[in-house]
């Protein structure tokens, strides 16, 4: 991933901006980095104001506190003379407390009830609002805003990754519920498949199909590789064990898009993440799963699509928290 | 069940109302009957109005049609004088088309996209609006009016009974989705379960642990009744195989209300239906599998309570459609 943003015509090398703009400070928390950046009111990501440090498990929490610090004060000393500053929007890796601003992430144990709102409220001019939400509700508002769920009313984004996260809006509206936690569809489980999660369920969608997990299962196959990227070459050369891992994750996306389907009536569900890039067939197989539901024309309805955001997908995402506040609930 | 609304203190041998009230006709279809009865704004089915027919797999479209008929005109006769009829609101088995005001359920195979909202309409004054959803839907609106779900914005009704359905309230509305089907709870699927479901789907919270799927598993363990209330007895009594069944669909329907409550955050699920009586231990089960969702707080805070309605239930929900038009969306 490079350091600007890849889709903007803009030259990376200076900050830019149309005069007198209104800017969102785009802040994603995940588990491996934290990033930062200004989004303006199209859902662009700003070249030139783009700073990320990397957190991880290993990381205490004053570490974890100066890498959000460092990153936030960075990209403001980047804020264009002829811009305004119009809101902070706060993406994080769950459980969240959202009334609060808390952040709890599973990944960051040293984190927990953490006040990240109010810590990088300080950082701000005063009177800035900031936003906090978890990074699957703004990554979902971002494919609403300007991806592949645009025009739709009921969407659920996602991202298969190391784990699996997502949200939704309904009825053109986020749905975060009342602990800001929905969207945990990485949680849903799959019949016929037993794999234990972290979570304490059975055969939750992240314990089967996030890429680490379908790369253990592989391994316990047989195969050698220890990566997605090495699954993913290996699907492409036809290795059997790695289209029997590849199938197997994408009919548990499918099943469980299809549960979720069959809760709230989806229209499209969209999915970005590293580990959806295996293989296209990915997106077949979970395809298959959901088609098999014959008896539900509302459940085989649903759009099971790529992302249609670039890898900038979280930091646009957590600017919709401020430029697309008429979305939020 | 009586033909007259058992919490109701007025006598039960005459229509009775206060003076000027705003009734609704409410009317429920289900797979084994169809009632209407007037309902009043106080959430009270009132006495002397309600009327029944059977429906059934075995019924023509014209015999359908014919009950439907029958019950909405001998409840129409009974309005009292002094009595405003505000509107219709119809629950109907699923799927339905609720932009359309078309029908579908699985189990009248004769009527699939049937016009039932515009023939109820055919049947009531011109301009008195006419209003079809769900039947799970209706049950989680009169839950959350009436019954054991007042005072949430984030609710889930449940009915568990010949099949599994449901309805959502979340952040204090009604979510329906696009198609008017969401709350399809029993399709929601249970990790380590692979019991084929008629959807297509695999272990499908309907094929595990309604009433007659719940009666064939413990058979196949050598149970020798062929009712739930056979099996309620066995239960009671301690039978082994009993309770080795009444457990198995209580902890289904734990991961069910788990995965829900995941994807949308629940504070409270009331669950209602036949079976839901099986024995209170059913709730206990199915506590007990929400609790092993150790890690996340946000889910395990979900309350499993039973109905607050009486058998009434579905026709307060109908009811609910039109009194309670503020929370629909």
């Amino acid at each position: 991933m490079s350091s600007t943003a890849p889709q903007s015509p803009s030259s990376p090398s200076s900050p830019s901006s149309p005069s007198g703009s209104a800017l969102a400070l785009a802040v994603d928390l995940g588990g491996t980095k934290v990033e930062a950046a200004f989004v303006t009111d199209q859902g662009v990501v700003v070249p030139g104001t783009r700073h990320r440090s990397p957190t991880g498990p290993q990381r205490t929490s004053d570490e974890l506190q100066a890498a959000v610090d460092e990153v936030v004060t960075a990209t403001l000393a980047t804020l264009p003379t002829d811009a305004v500053l119009v809101g902070v929007g706060v993406g994080s890796a769950g459980p969240v407390d959202e009334e609060r601003g808390l952040v709890s992430p599973l990944n960051m144990p040293v984190w927990r009830g953490y006040p990240l709102r109010d810590r990088i409220a300080a950082l701000v001019p005063d009177g800035v609002p900031v936003t906090l939400r978890m990074d699957g509700l703004a990554i979902t508002l971002a494919e609403h805003w300007v991806g592949a769920a645009q025009g739709s009313d009921h969407v659920m984004g996602m991202i298969v990754s190391t784990g699996v996260g997502g949200g939704l809006i309904l009825h053109g509206r986020t749905v975060s519920g009342p602990t800001g936690n929905a969207g945990h569809i990485g949680h849903v489980e799959c019949g016929g498949f037993d794999d234990p999660c972290a979570c304490g369920g059975t055969g939750c969608l992240e314990a089967v199909a996030s890429g680490p997990k379908t790369v253990a299962w592989a391994q316990r196959q047989g195969f050698a590789g220890t990566t997605g990227e090495e699954l993913s070459a290996a699907y492409a050369a036809g290795d059997e064990i790695a289209v029997a891992a590849v199938r197997r994750s994408g009919r548990a996306l499918g099943q469980a898009i299809a549960a979720a389907t069959s809760l709230v009536d989806l229209e499209v569900v969209a999915i970005g993440g590293g580990f959806s890039h295996v293989s296209p067939d990915l997106f077949t197989y979970a395809r298959e799963a959901v088609a098999e539901r014959v008896e539900f024309g509302f459940v085989t309805k649903v759009r099971i699509v790529p992302t249609g955001l670039s890898q900038d997908g979280p930091l646009i995402g957590a600017g919709a928290l401020v430029h697309r506040a008429d979305v939020l609930r």
